[in-house]
């Protein structure tokens, strides 16, 4: 690795699969210096005058120990943990955007939309009882997906959704203006809720968005449509669900079923009932699992901008909280 | 329903569910008279002098008793069964085709696909056990799924295969020029099959279609794609395949798994070791089910056509069988 002494090295504290790291770094930020915090040799490490630190549950001392940050860059396209770190300075915190990640997301969103349209489970059902019987089956076109979150993440699994020939519907606190895509804003949540067979969840974690996804919420959902019932899908943040209105739901027909990548908690404690639950789709928070080599390119072209006097991108604005 | 004297009668001959039949009469063919044979009134009506007749499975008397057809509707895509009926007159046969029928086929093509690339299956052995670990999770765009039928159907699903990133080449008997696709006719069968991760079969059954796929076939495929061994998936037609070459490829890992929506004998045999095998998909010929109501328009349309002195379309090559 050549190092280039006028060049601020880069601080690496990512709680992630360290040997994913590890082949990640190799031929990353090949002209600076890189400090990864989880190397026992870095623990005594004057982080000093350093720019720049890329983080995911970072050390608690990271802040007190790199007081001289100019930019945080957060391992995923979530900020919620960043944003709640004690220490955090007030610098520009950039969000991990990133075309492996958008593409992720949507492979597992129209997967699942797809799954519980074509009765998946079902015939999975009937396939170990060995029973030959061909459901009534709707076409994608005769239901509506309403997408929660309607950022470069929604908008994607929208766009291959509507080619599959979902109509699709898009909702997002302040509304988004999407060719193609009837759209609504905090207002229209009932609107939205009610033209909604298929809830699919991609929303960041914020004071707004805690807890959103209840009982409350699903009642409101469409029980026209020709599942009979609605479906979550839920792939943004465990906070923003209740667990146990999932269940019941799903207990008592207020929901057909679900697909969760996000927990409450994680990992899902073994004594879930969601577990249990054969209409439950459980994926371990790994729809749309950070790509490191990918977030690597992602940080060093976001420093090369910043370096070459360009404006970072993938802000996160920390009112809003996202 | 108006009837109109001058015109010719259209003869149905289904052996679907007779409801969903009845449900899609109502209103079909609303200026020309209907003879349902499955109709217990309609067993002694003379057919002779009628023109048109839509067929799936038909009476073994049919073409004896209509002996002035002019133009016989094939029920499904599919039409083999159709070929080889007793006393099948010489004059156009039409196959079925259909958005909807297109658009079903390509929503169970791509669930199949993400369904294997997104490892559903170990995800659901690892819900049953309460197991939170991720998996290693190659992206759409590392795999190449292979279509082998590429006609209306297979173009279709190749489209939407590559909006969501696969790589997708195509194989047809003579090669097809589909733009932004690589693909192959009969004598480039190796070069094809060597690129394929995911096997798709969406072949008519033809003498040289029958037992195509098949421990010859599977072994040939692609093993250093990031799954680490092929998929094979077929919604064609059941005498395509070798039920007991998949068996033995699965249970000695030429093959990952499988998704069948055909077997050679329908509905699948009970006695099958298809039914208990965990990596398998099945659903009871049910990809594509044909929608009776959007069938009488697609016949409708064609004798409307017909009638107005324009051509036949989508007629079926009796030399090529498909």
């Amino acid at each position: 690795m050549k190092r280039n002494a006028m060049k601020s090295p880069v601080i690496i504290d990512l709680k992630f699969d360290q040997e994913q790291v590890a082949a990640a770094l190799k031929g990353a930020f090949a002209d600076r210096e890189v400090i990864n915090l989880l190397h026992p040799g870095s623990r005594k490490r004057d982080l000093s005058g350093i720019d720049y630190a890329v983080v995911w549950r970072p050390g608690a001392d990271l802040f007190s120990r790199a007081k001289d940050l100019k930019v945080v860059f957060s391992g995923g396209a979530g900020v919620d943990h960043v944003l709640t770190l004690p220490g955090l300075p007030d610098v520009p915190l950039v969000r991990f955007v990133d075309d492996t990640l958008t593409t992720r997301m949507s492979e597992w969103v129209v997967l699942q939309c797809l799954l519980h349209l074509r009765q998946h489970q079902a015939y999975e059902a009937q396939r170990q009882k060995r029973v030959w019987r061909e459901l009534v089956q709707p076409e994608a076109k005769e239901l509506t997906v309403g997408i929660m979150g309607f950022g470069v993440l929604g908008q994607d699994a929208a766009a291959k959704l509507k080619t599959l020939g979902f109509n699709v519907i898009g909702w997002s606190r302040s509304r988004k203006q999407v060719d193609g895509f009837e759209t609504f804003d905090a207002s229209g949540l009932n609107a939205f809720l009610a033209k909604t067979d298929i809830l699919v969840g991609l929303l960041p974690l914020t004071p707004d968005t805690k807890g959103i996804f209840n009982t409350g919420l699903f009642t409101r959902l469409s029980r026209k449509g020709p599942l009979g019932a609605p479906v979550f899908i839920n792939a943004g943040r465990g906070g923003s669900q209740v667990e146990a209105d999932i269940v019941a739901s799903i207990n008592d027909g207020t929901l057909r079923g679900a697909s969760l990548d996000v927990f409450e908690t994680e990992p899902l404690p073994l004594e879930s009932p969601l577990w249990s639950m054969d209409k439950v789709v459980i994926t371990p928070h790994a729809a749309a699992a950070s790509d490191v080599a990918a977030l690597f390119r992602h940080v060093a072209g976001q420093i090369e901008r910043l370096e070459s006097g360009k404006p970072l991108e993938h802000l996160v604005d920390r009112s809003a909280g996202y």
